[in-house]
């Protein structure tokens, strides 16, 4: 009989991490506990579900339990694990559904805990119509709220990506949107000159943003009637709570899972725990992050992924390394697209860095072009040896995968100068000749 | 009094070179000959100019001789240089409007000739309504052709970049096009099963295609009337002939400066030529190829502005270098985007690589995302090492910046192992979340 390998957890990380396992050995019995109604759910699609552009919420499902099983995966959904012995090996185990309980015994164990959505002790937050966005089931709650209650007004607590993609999501219900964010700016891991970019899009969309206004209180009979903060009252009918995510890391915590600096778990570059045939991916874990050389948390379904690849290759007898981060990130925001990676100006400053940045306009096609549109891009590098550090890009086309070239380049430790040399595509409906990011390269090498 | 410095051709590498000379050295004399009547224009804009997109000419323009004098930069239009003396550090020109001849004096000259059209010697070739695409005089005696002999049935001869693009803007003209290409496939530099794609889009676009159809003759009385190719007679009220380009070399040979292995002018990374003082720039010269290290021709307006300032600094007394090309380029065929970069998987085995390759078809958002196109992604890496060699895309959307990740992986030197671990951008507009090149590279790599 083969080893028993036990997954905590089955989303992006933990169904990775199966289905890798699965494939490096035939002979290991795997099986996967997840708390939710659903595995294997493309949870980055809900602001799309609810907005109305994805029909059903099965069509974020990428692979059924039923699918999995196929594949000689077990996979359980509405089980909670409750607490895991790294002693005896074992977990305990509850059908949320039956309220059984129940010991299953492990040999090697991965923990895709995953990621919950941060709540503060906040007054009101537990009223009917506030919601946060982790769950299949909280993308259907709000779905329903919708459908059913047609709310007129809506607050969104914090304008993370979250925030801001569900700002897009309600206005395209008809509903009035306002955002109240306790920052100065909109997306705190962008510098402020390309987030006023972003404020400037909300506003032409009809959004209200409040900045500087943290939220004190929310009030209500039944439901949620009004948000209180920064001493303003903001009606509402709807209110989307999304100011961050934590690591979930209670079961790790109990279970003498070491938590590294940021809180989260803490992984070497083959996804091991403290505790050995311990691994663990996703948006529990820490990953490493190659422009600092150290752990970071910045949870994202790529990185889920890739970790819980390497977790479940090496869960099963493989050998795989995670090679690290670099904090790409893409997101859409009304008729923009917004993507950064590497350090923010300020994020470079913290680290201790000798910081210099330009940022530019440019144009996404040819000038002569019908259609083109402005772009931004901002590079930050170290002063002197203009080491590329980070970048950011704002604009209505042409951002989303430029940005990977300038991840790619953090990859490769370039310079600025290393930049300018790029042999980069042009043809006039897809870019100017000299592309943004040379153009930006040539203003910092200047 | 400064030194006088004379820039033969004022398109992109011409004027990108004065341009740069002067901001480097403000006591040169600067002087610009160039035959057509237009300086500083972008020529890739053609076909669109063509369409119909771009309304005029001069949106094609940079700048404009008057706008050079105000940088202290003599621009002369309908002047063609006769020839070079490079003892006495001269030039014969002649205004071409007037016929007046002069000889002018240089103590540093820059060779920006450009490149030629092909012109094969096939009988009836010099026909009225048979069109080459190299200046705005060619794009405007098109337009005047289009619009003044409404043309119902058009042949390109030539499915290179130019030919398909040139099939896409006559038939938004409503002229039936006709595509014949002598050898068996679309666009030599990408492989057949990429080339398929844009076959096919070409017939779903109405485009008749003819492959392994060489150009016989052309046939007519007083204008073109039909194309002979591979014993079939085409039907043709007008003809674009865009069978490749060749170095404009006639006057560096003349002048005893050297050719090199691909015969266009050869330089060093400084883009000096062989003879003292003279250096060359953009689609009359070489360029340095990374993948391969030896000289390439591949002419395209990216590398002609980079050298052009690269020799405009040098001859300006700085110091700068060149650092190569990957032959990273990318066309828009009708619908489609149409991407490469390094060696096709022919180019890699004539180059003696031991060679592997994959091809792939991914989706260019996640899949629940309405909206989402496939898209091919072909990877050609070195067997044993995995060195990546080159790259090919083709899809609706998504692929015009997304190979500039793998021409800067070609820069890098990267293998599949190595394109595999870079954190991308991900949202689920733009990419699932194992982007395309994430995926190709983990098929590499199995």
């Amino acid at each position: 009989m083969g080893e028993r390998l036990i997954v905590i957890g089955g989303v992006a990380a933990g169904m990775s991490a199966a289905a890798k396992a699965r494939r490096v050995n035939k002979d290991l019995d795997i099986v996967v506990y997840e708390k939710s109604g659903y595995v294997s759910y493309g949870s980055c699609g809900f602001p799309y579900f609810i907005k109305g552009e994805i029909p059903r919420i099965d069509d974020l499902i990428v692979r059924t339990p039923e699918q999995f099983a196929k594949q000689g995966i077990e996979a359980h959904v509405h089980h909670e694990v409750l607490s895991i012995d790294t002693v005896v090996r074992s977990v305990r185990v509850r059908n949320v559904e039956t309220g059984e309980e129940f010991t299953d015994q492990w040999d090697r164990l991965i923990l895709t805990t995953g990621g919950v959505a941060a709540r503060p002790p906040i007054p009101g937050l537990d009223l009917a119509g506030i919601f946060t966005l982790r769950t299949p089931e909280d993308a259907l709650a709000v779905r329903a709220w919708i459908e059913e209650r047609r709310p007129k007004r809506g607050v969104i607590v914090g304008a993370g990506y979250i925030g801001l993609e569900m700002a897009e999501a309600l206005a395209a219900n008809g509903i009035k949107v306002t955002v109240v964010e306790m920052l100065p700016q909109v997306m705190p891991n962008m510098d402020p000159d390309m987030a006023q970019l972003v404020q400037e899009e909300l506003l032409r969309q009809g959004v209200e943003l409040y900045l500087e206004h943290p939220v004190q209180a929310f009030e209500g009979k039944e439901r949620v009637e009004q948000v209180l903060a920064g001493d303003a009252a903001f009606p509402a009918d709807i209110v989307i709570f999304s100011v961050g995510v934590k690591p979930n890391v209670t079961l790790a915590k109990e279970a003498g899972i070491a938590l590294g600096p940021t809180g989260a778990v803490a992984v070497d570059d083959h996804q091991r725990t403290n505790v050995p045939q311990v691994w663990a991916a996703g948006d529990v874990a820490e990953a490493h992050h190659l422009v600092t050389g150290k752990p970071a948390y910045i949870p994202l379904g790529t990185t889920a992924n890739k970790q819980g690849r390497v977790a479940g290759t090496n869960a099963a007898g493989g050998d795989a390394v995670f090679a690290g981060i670099v904090g790409t990130a893409v997101a859409k925001v009304f008729d923009l697209q917004v993507a950064r990676t590497g350090l923010s100006l300020r994020q470079a400053r913290e680290e201790g860095f000798d910081v210099a940045s330009v940022n530019i306009k440019a144009s996404s096609r040819a000038h002569y072009m019908p259609g083109h549109k402005p772009i931004h891009v901002k590079l930050i590098f170290e002063k002197g040896t203009h080491r590329l550090l980070g970048a950011q890009m704002v604009g209505a086309e042409g951002v989303a995968k430029r940005i990977d070239v300038l991840a790619a380049a953090l990859h490769a430790g370039w310079t600025t100068y290393d930049l300018a040399k790029l042999d980069l595509s042009y043809a006039p409906p897809f870019a100017p000749v000299w592309d943004p990011i040379l153009i930006a390269a040539n203003v910092a090498n200047k």
